[in-house]
């Protein structure tokens, strides 16, 4: 299935419901950082994110070093943010928040 | 335990017998890029990668994009490269062969 591009007020509205995610200098892409108790919470919370990203069929571009996870996501295919961004980023969210520190 | 920096010349003698791992411009990290065939191998070597690295209690810095697993070793508390680092580029290495494309 072929996502289209969100128009920025779009945009804009689902970042206003979320929290802590923001736009990219590029206005293509959504970045958060997130920061756990350790690795295993870290890497806990990425296998999760992993499995909603292989089922969705969007992934992540993430850095992971020890407790910390920096997410940026973005629909290549459409050259900005779809709703498949936003879907993951919700459910990234939802991963964290049960290992919430 | 605490691992002492090794010296330069240990650290070239340990790259040498790898494949594809590149001494930093700092000269205190290891980097390697690792490639597989999909998201889902990608992410089952940095599963087999994050147990090892929470055995030695010696963590990655990585960045992955569907397929592609960059990775960073350095030794913070020592300043610098030791076994721990090679120890555990050592398990990636096996982890990713057993994931060839």
């Amino acid at each position: 299935m072929k996502y289209e591009r969100l128009e920025r007020a779009v945009v804009d509205q689902n970042l206003a419901a979320m929290s802590e995610w923001k736009l990219g200098a590029d206005g293509i892409s959504i970045s958060k950082s997130f920061k756990f108790r350790n690795f295993v919470e870290a890497f806990s919370f990425m296998t999760e994110a992993a499995l909603a990203a292989e089922k969705f069929d969007h992934h992540p571009e993430w850095f992971n070093v020890y407790s910390r996870v920096d997410v940026t996501l973005s629909t290549h295919d459409a050259g900005g943010l779809t709703e498949q961004d936003f879907r993951l980023a919700k459910a990234m969210d939802k991963a964290a928040t049960r290992r919430a520190s």
